[in-house]
């Protein structure tokens, strides 16, 4: 029976009992066996690369008759292709978390509470993980790396488009992990269908965590349909703000960098705000660069004003609130730096966002008081990735307040236990 | 217009929405003044502790009524109960929570990611707790220390057999407060009515976490009920495993206390599993305490056929997953340390478990393994409490994994931001 037939055989409910038990195994894995293991999964990567580009010739051959069809587009199609580099840059990846510091393990903290009672807290596995992606064949040696290192069990689902390059993804890596008889069998598994999704959500006992990574429909369908912790962002709406102490040339790169290097990604800006003793100096010149890169420009009833011979359309209150993930932007002028933090708080989607300034006094206020995973000064917002963060991989970037915000890697994969060392240590004697 | 009228008017998403503003100010309000505030309310306490002796009291005639109808329990009313000494010693936790060490602005991690570009990771405030708790008036001012400390607005609603006291407390509290100019007047606000409690539940938006303190089936409805993410526990099935190489004295004393010293307590055990080889040796004695206290006996065949002087009853499989909280404990004896673990993983509500015995692998073996917020060796499992841990004070104890896990003090009310420091920097020049 091949692996993928045992999952339809098998359905998802005791494959995640399965991956509970292999995450209680992992738990206990030595830091070395789970650095080798990646290291050589990262090898084996590299052997193999000819099976995976001819897997993942398949699903473009597929891709190529939807895209005919009108049924994909082309973004779409160029990240699920992959190449020879695209392998080789997965194992080095792989190799760079393989080669991270342990993140179980570790004494966060040690108090002797009472003679002989000892009490540390150390971090450890969440468990099971479920992680649902898109189609960019990428993410499954990445999430991989994070889960393995941190010692924890996965169960996978990728976007149908790339199918079989994440099959013989995941096929490699199990073979891989296999001459590690410590990393048990479950440890990784892969899900075929949406169905598996589905069911995935309601086995809120068998998996800690789930990461959905797609759409803003999808996040909040999944978040709206399980018990089981979501991880993740639902929204990146990130601003910009150009204080009336800013440089001019920083503001220029930090403002088109934010919105136009990469329109479609999370951390791309969606709204500029532009102090009003600026405006006339900086709103001309960023403009006619926004018009030049093809940038659809939105703009409050003063931004307007001040483009007389640029084509702004007028902004209304959806614009505020919108992630455009595209060669659009909106743009606002404010009197004062409280107006710009005020309009963050209420339309940000707590992602990221970004002061351009010479004045520390107010660059202070801004990143104090704006309540965002992210918080930048004379940075462009697309700095927002864990990998950028010097984490390695990038489970996903999380918008929400508990556990992990921001860019999440290995840390945000542990929790930990209270481990509490005594002689016979009783309340009723030792209090 | 008084302050209970003024809720009743304005409903509580109004009051959610200026709890958020206060929120927002609270985060930047300097570690000595919220500091000074409470030291101040500590002192508030103790200087108007006629009014709260007198609302209580209040409180107090009100319950004997409902104990001579017999819809209130003698615990329940003695949990009610406060006393001048009761007084004193909220006055004191306050002071010991004022004087912990500031628990935002912390800076966790701090990274040069590239010349010029740095990356901080600093805590900060979760926003606004929602607190929905039972009885006791000593957790008003327990959990205004906590979240005043960590720089976060609270919405308390207390038991309703307690409304005099708990408002008396508030009140006392917030005039306190009031003398600090930098704490807005909302950052602590006191919901009156169950309604107030289900309109609370929807509001995601203005609300940052929900702590349901109280009954297993009120934390379950609390989590159903709400998109706001929940820190807490539905039960404390905690378990004391006394292995072959246990000390026999020490395993009387942490089996004796986890059961039978406070029983009605979340961290009280519930079963007690005992390896084969030292259930003969061990079993007689340790039943023969129980009974002698009152306490109900459960057990599995072997523990009933190694007890036959004493009244067990057979225990069944409700009986391993039941949260007894009272003076009655199930009993199994297994063949090994693996068994007792596996029946911890299975059974357990991932709260406190511990294990008795001199044998240091054995220990290891289950700390590392079983999958609980706390594990102990040769502890009794009434040691998990914040006060114990040295947290100075407990907002609950979570048995989820993610976020905070186990007694939840200061630190679980934070979260952290990112605060990336650059001169410019984009990433389609310095990637």
């Amino acid at each position: 029976m091949t692996f993928k037939n045992e999952i339809i055989a098998m359905g998802v409910a005791p494959l995640a009992r399965r991956a509970r038990e292999a995450a209680l195994v992992l738990a206990t894995v030595p830091d070395t066996v789970r650095r080798d293991a990646l290291l050589s999964a990262a090898d084996a990567l590299m052997n193999h690369k000819v099976e995976i580009l001819a897997a993942n010739e398949r699903d473009c051959q597929a891709a190529r008759v939807q895209m005919d069809k009108g049924h994909m587009s082309s973004s779409v199609f160029a990240r699920l292709q992959t190449s020879e580099q695209g392998i080789k840059e997965m194992s080095t990846r792989m190799r760079e978390v393989a080669n991270l510091p342990d993140p179980i393990g570790q004494i966060l903290t040690d108090t002797e509470l009472a003679q002989g009672l000892r009490l540390q807290k150390v971090s450890c596995p969440l468990g099971v993980i479920g992680i649902v992606f898109e189609s960019r064949p990428d993410v499954v040696p990445q999430i991989v790396s994070l889960t393995l290192r941190s010692g924890n069990a996965v169960l996978l689902k990728g976007g149908v488009e790339a199918a079989q390059t994440n099959q013989a993804l995941v096929s490699i890596l199990r073979a891989a992990f296999a001459s590690f008889p410590e990393i048990p069998h479950d440890a990784l598994n892969l899900l075929q269908t949406r169905e598996d999704v589905t069911e995935m959500l309601s086995l809120e006992t068998e998996i800690d965590l789930i990461v959905p990574r797609g759409s803003k429909e999808f996040v909040s369908y999944v978040a709206a349909h399980s018990k089981i912790p979501v991880l993740g962002h639902g929204e990146g709406i990130c601003h910009v703000y150009v204080d009336a102490s800013a440089d001019l040339k920083k503001a220029y790169g930090v403002a088109f960098d934010s919105k136009a290097q990469y329109p479609a990604a999370c951390n791309a800006a969606e709204t500029l705000l532009v102090h009003g003793d600026i405006a006339q100096l900086f709103l001309p010149e960023i403009l006619a660069r926004f018009v030049d890169a093809g940038v659809e420009l939105r703009g409050c009833p003063r931004t307007v004003a001040l483009a007389p011979h640029v084509n702004v359309l007028l902004a209304d209150e959806r614009d505020w609130s919108s992630e455009y993930s595209d060669l659009r932007i909106s743009i606002k002028v404010v009197d004062n730096l409280d107006q710009a933090i005020a309009h963050i708080n209420r339309y940000g989607s707590k992602h990221t966002e970004s002061i351009v300034t010479e004045d520390q006094e107010a660059a202070k206020c801004f990143m104090d008081e704006v309540d965002a995973a992210g918080v930048y000064h004379n940075v462009s917002t697309r700095f927002a990735d864990g990998y950028r963060y010097g984490l390695g991989a990038e489970l996903g970037i999380s918008t929400s307040k508990l556990h992990a915000r921001g860019p999440v890697g290995l840390e945000g994969l542990t929790t930990y236990k209270y481990k509490l060392y005594g002689d016979g240590h009783t309340v009723g004697t030792h209090c």
